[in-house]
């Protein structure tokens, strides 16, 4: 931990509301790390938790006169490390900032960043309104992260990731400057898209303290399958016929360690012997969703499928669902986790899913795989023993092997969690060094001192 | 127009293929403006008509080196002057790209941009797929254009607009370095999102060289209504009725003089009386479908309406469809248009079509009014007789009135079409000096030497 003068320190907090600005180690310990764990995550001299946009803007007008590194952090729920704390450097929380108001005229949501996003859905819903964008985490991830990851989820195979919502936003740049990009327009092309360029900037370009999102009409009940295969070839090229032929409103995999670490857990009946499963829901209404269905399961069938189980009853499609969604914590139980986020191209998508178990194999580690497999992006999640240092080191080839392979595939290191600190070694390999400089100048023109996120996503 | 040293232009048709380079002023003469026939377009040294991206780099590094002004083009067909011609410049045409290719299985295509829009639809459609923006001019405007003016169209309403399409793309930077950004993905959070930076950046960040493009399943076929309204306000009443229950694939405005400009051209038997019309189509299959129509139609009725026609033949539909996309045309046809792409928040639609009337009434200048009314974006189409400088006086401060309208109700100068250099001097009102600092700084990072399509968008 770095010191700091604490005449500066105290600048601070004189400028931020009682109770805005932790120094306590004991309070502040939290906020080192986001779910990612990093273990090389700094120690913060303070934590500022905001309550509106004029206290991000006293921040940063404090860390550009002092050129302190600033880290903003939402539900702390992030992957990849974005969050982590930096030596020296303040932690900008965003949790406080909780307010929402719904238009159903013109279909948008304003919201501050620290709402979770099950909470934008649920405000959303009381006006017979629907925010897709559907992270497994949506119940404890918030919507600020969101913007800044550009997070995905399930549905968005057939509804589109954070960005195709994010109609407008207020920002607060680098120097404490507060600007309003976009708005509640669908249509708005007056200047270059900086909205967009802020979504998925983790933080690097400006703290989100406000954003103008799309809704749309309320998804209509689903239908669900869920079918088991007898090799994880097999379900993939079930994938690969479904999404040729339609476009589901989800299709999730789970490789035999994840059925069985969620079977474990929460016991949905699931086939442990089938060596992978799918998941797929139909939410065209009527006959549409009848035909889809039984496109999905001829898909299976005809790919091996041993059991292929449909029904149209929304609360078991749910359940199935939440069964999908708890594959993240149940396998955590199992040991320390490595979490890769990589996706395809679709056609590569068996060679992906085959290349991570001779990884596996070749690594001498346990590695489950599940996947958005209907838009090529999956999460193999590497165990470990911290305790053991071999496996340990094996654990850690084994995640760089993934990301070169995926990149190897034409596909990408991290499909929706962010790069962070934890992948950020990666993305010179996939981007190359001109589109990195490119990355660089940008950044550089809008954070010329470094302040915003120092270390995350780039160098 | 300035003149060159005849040495340094061989230098630039030296370094590309033979009869890339036009300098004949009759050749060239018809790249000096857009559609929007900017008065002020200048001439320029030379029109290069790239035929890859490595022609691109080479007129780039030439550019860069000489500090020579590059205007990027596509088909021409923009109205906002972003292709203008500068003096002492070269006019960079992509209309030979024209490859296309489309991977039913991934659901994208590669495209060259020189192709049209409606021809990557046909591509599309070859493997029963859809790329859905449709600007009006979807039979004469090039993709490329679409992706650098980040365009819109009619059924964006429900299926948004061409930045969701982009999924990535080569382009080359203002020092002739060729990047790729993005590709074949619905997920990747990889670096900042600088591909849809550049969707949108009209020629100003760089020029793009072939687009990954998303594709969607074939539309369903559509239901049409047709309503006819005593008053616009009762028209855009109705269109707020429609917006607020349900996501039409359409919903159009046309007013009286739009109406009768039409019926002149085209002969569709609309009310010739009727002071407003709405044009709306659902392309929901089955019940789903016929309830969104018995929506339309509630409504329209509610409201005031004076005939409402509805129908499920598509050929009828795709008719009354024409006609809406024949308003421009068929204006054009009484004289010089002042073109508006002014949108607002959908609760503001009645006071911006009033305040238009308004506005119309107050300078003596026909003012007829489309709009894509279900996303808020109106089209006032201002006409002028150019040999009376009054009347062109006239026109000019309505053109400018009516963008201070929209601006003053919450929206924007631009929806689709681009600033360009036509709407650069009101760019500033709309974003605030901030925000305006805020595109100057990514401007310059990106084209430190000022050489890409200088005086668009940007003063």
């Amino acid at each position: 931990m770095t010191t700091v003068d604490p005449a500066v320190l105290d600048q601070l907090i004189g400028a931020l509301p009682d109770g805005a600005v932790l120094t306590d180690p004991d309070m502040t310990a939290g906020y080192r790390q986001d779910w990612a764990a990093d273990p090389n995550a700094g120690t913060p001299i303070a934590v500022v938790r905001a309550t509106c946009t004029e206290d991000v803007q006293a921040v940063m007008r404090w860390a550009a006169e002092h050129r302190i590194a600033v880290v903003p952090r939402g539900a702390g729920s992030g992957l990849s490390g974005g969050s982590s704390a930096v030596d020296g450097g303040i932690v900008l929380s965003t949790e406080r900032m909780r307010e929402i108001t719904v238009d159903p005229v013109t279909r948008v949501a304003v919201t501050q960043p620290g709402l979770l996003n099950a909470e934008v859905k649920q405000a959303a819903a009381e006006h017979g309104l629907w925010y897709p964008p559907d992270p497994s985490s949506y119940e404890i991830c918030s919507i600020g992260g969101n913007a800044a990851t550009n997070a995905g989820g399930l549905c968005c195979v057939k509804y589109g990731v954070t960005t195709d919502y994010v109609l407008g936003m207020q920002v607060v740049l680098a120097d404490g400057t507060a600007v309003r990009l976009g708005g509640p327009l669908l249509k708005d092309v007056a200047g270059l898209s900086l909205t967009k360029l802020f979504v998925g900037s983790e933080g690097t370009l400006g703290i989100i303290t406000e954003l103008t999102l799309r809704l749309i009409p309320a998804q209509p009940p689903a239908s669900t399958v869920v079918a088991s295969f007898p090799s994880v070839e097999s379900a993939a090229d079930a994938v690969l016929a479904i999404t040729r032929d339609m476009r589901p409103a989800m299709l999730e995999f789970m490789d035999h360690a994840s059925i069985n670490a969620v079977e474990d857990a929460v016991r949905m009946g699931l086939d442990r012997n089938a060596r992978a499963l799918l998941l797929a829901q139909s939410d065209a209404p009527g006959v549409a969703g009848a035909q889809e269905i039984a496109t999905i399961v001829a898909a299976c069938e005809k790919h091996g499928a041993t059991e292929v189980f449909a029904t149209d009853d929304a609360a078991e499609g749910e359940a199935f669902t939440a069964a999908r969604r708890s594959v993240f914590p149940a396998v955590q139980a199992m040991g320390s986790l490595l979490l890769e986020d990589v996706g395809v191209p679709m056609q590569q998508l068996p060679t992906l899913i085959t290349g991570v178990e001779a990884i596996a194999e070749d690594c001498d580690v346990l590695i489950c795989t599940v996947a958005h497999a209907g838009d090529g992006n999956t999460h193999p999640l590497i165990v470990f023993d911290p305790t053991d240092p071999d496996m340990t080191d094996r654990a850690r080839v084994a995640f760089s092997r993934v990301m070169d392979l995926a990149v190897a595939l034409g596909g990408t290191i991290s499909g929706e969690h962010g790069v962070g600190r934890l992948k950020r070694d990666w993305l010179p390999g996939q981007l190359g060094a001109d589109v990195m400089e490119l990355n660089r100048r940008v950044k550089n023109a809008l954070d010329p001192l470094g302040i915003l996120n120092p270390g995350a996503v780039l160098p």
